[in-house]
């Protein structure tokens, strides 16, 4: 675990959770960073969103701070963003900074008025904990259903990306999914880190799908400090960028509500990218194709079924279709293969369908999801109480 | 329950089922009857669906039987619409009538040849054994994982309708879902009967979600025969026919894969019917608030979000939400009302969610769904072994 220079980190147990564990996150950048982030596209918006998109535009992209709870969404509420104000201020005030330099976030249950005084008084202490190694700490405290913390490095040219993930319900690609934030210690400018971040969210948090179902707090930002001195190409440095949240993206699907399976969806020889991904999106949200792979049934038909309902025109009778690299399926019919082998191949964690249209198309789309099992029931139906 | 005069139907197991358990239902006009009927918008359409399109236009809407089989879709199989149409022409022999006044439908697994023999072999005994009372038995023959026959009579003007449907996963409202087929005595024309028919599925049919799965099957047929004389008017007879394809619709809700309770999701308010189906349609189709609602669970939280997720401008600060006739959300937030007594409320078998936007637009629609439960994962875990 290479760290990203410049960062400190620090976590808490507020009180906001019921019950006893670390529910207050901060990140702080020892100096201004550039700082770029992607927001859910639900109309319901929760209140730190709205004032974190608020606080960016007025900071122009330059970000001290990153101020996380879970346990309460703050979204529905009537002081929602007064109390997200309230704490990016007195993190603000705590370490120095403009309250448009704080980015505030929040996860957790919806409806419920968050108390901002549970966050105002941690801060001291928060801020007294502040430590360069204790990025896992916050990583922790920023989880909900989440069964493990998500985490992802890497490094372009020596310049260092950390990021970190929450996610495990209420997952569905439609901007960002779910709270992720990046640091990372090379030169960027806000201007080239927005569209290098937008890039990079299409191959990752958006191809994937636990439930369908998009969260009024979804949020990823990425921060920019330049500690490092270095100034990696920009394409790079994107790669790099991409990488890791593909890595984030890809493991809150592993830990996706009751998921024992990650399914990794690959759809060739669609007309473009953009119907490939249609169809991989459809598959990837087909309760039928996910119930199925939680029983390890190679019913490829469902496979076929959901495919055609992606709206995009294809020949099924050019489709052909691999689970796990078994040819389930060829030119739209049965293909011969042993149900026997292949069931034990799907008791696997990791499954992958391929999905292929013969014929001159050269669009493919890769999508994540899981498999969706009575677990995800269970959890859901009780998760208020 | 007043059946319509000049219909007679039959059913017998043909072997195609692995259980023993009718397949195989017959439903003849004793004169020719107009017909309308509408199909999947799956783009992976079924043999007996490509068959009875062609049948449908070849007859310019005049039909004397429908040849029903469950237990097997005929759906991507290299012999599909052979088998299909082969089935359609051995019934016609039979009962005298030509080829394209037969309209054949499937239901059943994806994938597996449909042995034509099967259902040939089995027409002489069908057909011998046409009663206009054995209505309940060609009803019980198309079913596959429903859990119980449904059924839908109305009259109007003294002429009778009566109609049976099948489905209970796989469903969702793109074209007709599912397999429904509607028998009335009234004098209709088939060029008044198309869009009578159409209108009343826009009510009813396309009004249901129990997995958000579209089949590469569904098909729903309507017959008029004439034999009672009568000639409704129109719109008495589209409003008759609408009643009985919305309950035939509920029916098939009521019995969704796994499901306990049926779910009535009301929309009010929105800036124009399209607009409240759609936030509808987004209601019904959560997992999220299927489970809550399993677990008699007021998280109205989820029902704001997945509003929120329409693709359709609100201001969520005039939402108001009521569920079972409680209010739980006024003006995007909190309401106060009593959980416990609320709980109680959603244990009984049908819910009902309000979701109103206050304002001046007066679109509205209603929508009709299922609970999602641990049950409906295990049944689609293990439908093929």
């Amino acid at each position: 675990m290479n760290l990203p220079l410049g960062y400190r980190y620090a976590a808490t147990f507020a009180g906001i959770r019921k019950v006893a564990k670390d529910d207050l996150a901060l990140i702080v950048s020892d100096t201004l960073a550039a700082a770029a982030a992607v927001f859910t596209k639900n109309r319901v918006v929760a209140a730190p969103v709205a004032v974190a998109r608020k606080h960016l535009a007025l900071s122009r992209g330059r970000v001290r701070a990153l101020i996380v709870n879970a346990g309460n969404a703050n979204c529905a509420t009537r002081t929602g963003e007064r109390v997200a104000a309230g704490c990016a201020r007195a993190a603000a005030e705590a370490i120095g900074a403009k309250v448009e330099e704080v980015l505030p976030a929040s996860t957790g249950v919806i409806g419920v008025e968050l108390d901002a005084r549970l966050i105002v008084d941690a801060i001291p202490k928060l801020v007294q904990g502040l430590d360069p190694a204790r990025f896992q700490d916050a990583a922790q405290a920023i989880l909900t259903t989440d069964t493990r913390a998500k985490t992802a490095f890497a490094t372009v040219k020596r310049a260092r990306i950390a990021g970190m993930t929450k996610g495990s319900g209420m997952i569905h690609p439609r901007m960002a999914t779910t709270l992720g934030f990046v640091m990372t210690d090379a030169a960027v400018t806000p201007a080239a880190l927005r569209p290098a971040l937008k890039r990079a969210i299409e191959r990752s948090y958006h191809r994937i799908s636990v439930d369908g179902d998009t969260s009024t707090n979804d949020m990823v930002a990425v921060l920019a400090n330049g500690a490092s001195g270095l100034a990696p190409p920009p394409r790079a440095f994107e790669e790099a960028l991409a990488d890791v949240l593909e890595s984030l993206a890809r493991q809150i699907v592993k830990d996706g509500e009751g998921a024992r399976k990650l399914v990794t969806i690959e759809v060739e020889g669609a007309e473009s990218d953009r119907a490939a991904e249609r169809i991989a999106r459809e598959i990837a949200n087909s309760p039928l194709v996910k119930t199925a792979i939680a029983g390890s049934d190679p019913n490829w038909g469902r496979i076929l079924s959901a495919a055609g309902n992606a709206g995009v025109a294809f020949d099924s009778r050019r489709a052909k279709i691999h689970m796990q690299g078994v040819a389930v399926c060829r030119d739209g019919l049965a293909a011969d293969f042993s149900e026997e082998e292949l069931k034990k191949k799907l008791d696997e964690t990791e499954c992958v369908i391929r999905f292929a249209i013969r014929g001159r198309g050269s669009g493919h789309a890769r999508f994540w999801t899981c498999d969706l099992t009575e677990e995800y029931v269970r959890i859901n139906a009780s998760y208020r109480t």
